[in-house]
């Protein structure tokens, strides 16, 4: 039994940004077995550096679509670098084939060839210094899949966060947060958790704009003002929503246990989230037409090669991946 | 040994408003022992009527300077409320009654009749109502005490955050968090670790204004052009500040570990410190010449006198005014 190989289709990671430490969580996926086979999408050239400089000796295979992987090797589906001898410094000649990378994947991902995405970190600054406008993994593939209102919800164990604006200075959250913006963004999750986590009518906790969810007035006016009426008019279509709640609150039990937390900002619901997560939480893209997981932390390019990254979220990222394919 | 009375000078405990669960909370604390004697500022009659509802059979002892007391009564340091019939509906004509009451505590701080002080919880909107203008306990106690900024601390298990603003609508927070609010909070939260936790040279994160601390200017340039140059004079003075920090790693260990962290608005570091509270939160206040803890909570109007509130803030925020008081 054990040693049989697992027949399911696998599941396709990106590397990410050759110069970061997404090489090296990649070659750490041998360290242990797991319940789908695992392509990577890398350079093998650089990866066999990479696993020289971390003084790994591993087996890379390149990937034949149909055929088994050896558990014992890594199965890379490759891309071509411009440029292989990047560690600790992007090269901007790298991105478009970086891109392509990434459009197979989602190819392949798209046509039941693999079962789901997971992301390595990407550079952005260095696609956008190649002259390829990139604002993160989230909005090419929304691109790429022409899906309308992608939303980024954040997983550490049983807490799951969504937010209702990005990434936006503080002073400009308040006039973001508009009910037309609640509303899109509340369907795609509750539609998210009802088709990807097989939550039959979840529960949200949606936290309001103003400290005390703006305590009556006292404290601003928007969560009586924008928030409650776009509640009010999602819960007529049969959602289950408390709030607005105030956000100190709303992660906690004694707002009641809900499925997920939508916060109106980044700042009102990361910290908490990786505060729980302690450097296991994954990153999911609900509103896709394809399952598509991230590790939640960045290139680390200062301790790329060195042996120090941590691999927590990256196999968090493949666990959560694997568990909603299987859904 | 067990049997004898601690013979520290003894916490005084506000019980707060008495429409709310204070007098729960006070009623309760005789199922505990305490490394100090405790003395609760209460109306003798109201917190009789309070045990009857709660079927508590507990001997209420009137407090007098020097006495010994009893483990087995709760004492009390009596108030005479004008409407001691208030459970659940707060009565504005208590208002008056219940401040000369904290003065009475704050003065036997300061003159060492009592160790420290701990407050229940108040309803702001009845001491407003009554025609007393009350912003909270902070500002009332920084007022009797000629303390000019009065910082909050929250504190729950070894994390500690304190706030640059706090009551604010959200849209009002960039324009209040300016070099020289920065600066005078820093330096009540550094003073207060200091000499109320005896750390000697205690580690500051403190975070930026913007999602991901601006991102080198894309989300935003306070990070920059304010927080920054008040960290680096702040550090000039010695202090040891790492920052500014994105929010969401500044409360973990991917930051460093440090003594407190320091959030620039109510809703970037309460949700992150109340979901590690998890009920046992308790909020400090620096800055002021006596010691103060207080519960994280409000009144709880809905559940007073039904037995379903829950100990566990005040609990946390007498063994931590007793710490504070025995360092």
């Amino acid at each position: 039994m054990g040693s049989e190989l697992p027949t399911d289709n696998p599941l396709i990671i990106s590397a990410g940004e050759p110069a970061g430490i997404g090489p090296d969580l990649c070659l750490g996926l041998l360290m242990r077995r797991w319940d789908r086979p695992l392509i990577i999408v890398a350079d093998p050239e650089q990866m066999r550096q990479r696993a020289a400089m971390l003084s790994l000796d591993v087996d890379i295979a390149i990937y034949e679509p149909g055929k088994l992987i050896a558990r014992d090797s890594l199965c890379v589906l490759p891309i071509d670098l411009a440029n292989k001898n990047v560690c600790g410094t992007p090269d901007p000649a790298n991105s478009p084939v970086l891109l392509e990378g990434l459009k197979r994947a989602v190819a392949g991902c798209q046509h039941d060839e693999f079962a789901a995405l997971v992301t390595g970190p990407m550079q952005k600054s260095a696609i956008n210094d190649s002259g390829i406008p990139f604002s993160g993994h989230t909005e090419f593939l929304a691109g790429l899949t022409n899906s309308e209102t992608p939303v980024m919800l954040l997983v550490a164990g049983d807490l799951r966060v969504a937010l209702v604006t990005t990434h936006l200075p503080l002073r400009d959250v308040a006039d973001q947060v508009t009910a037309e913006r609640i509303g899109t963004v509340t369907q795609v999750l509750h539609a998210g958790l009802v088709s990807r986590f097989g939550i039959e009518d979840p529960v949200i906790n949606v936290c309001g704009l103003n400290p005390h969810a703006g305590e009556g007035g006292h404290l601003g006016n928007e969560d009586q003002t924008i928030i409650k009426p776009a509640l009010d008019a999602l819960r007529e279509q049969g959602m289950r929503l408390r709030g607005p709640l105030p956000a100190d609150t709303a992660f906690t039990p004694m707002s009641g246990s809900a499925d997920a937390v939508l916060a109106m900002y980044h700042d009102q619901g990361l910290p908490v989230l990786k505060y729980a997560g302690f450097g296991n939480a994954v990153n999911i893209t609900l509103g896709l037409p394809i399952i598509r997981t991230s590790v939640d932390h960045g290139t680390a390019l200062d301790i790329a090669g060195s042996g120090k990254a941590n691999h927590g979220s990256m196999y968090a990222a493949i666990d959560l991946a694997h568990a909603l394919a299987t859904k």
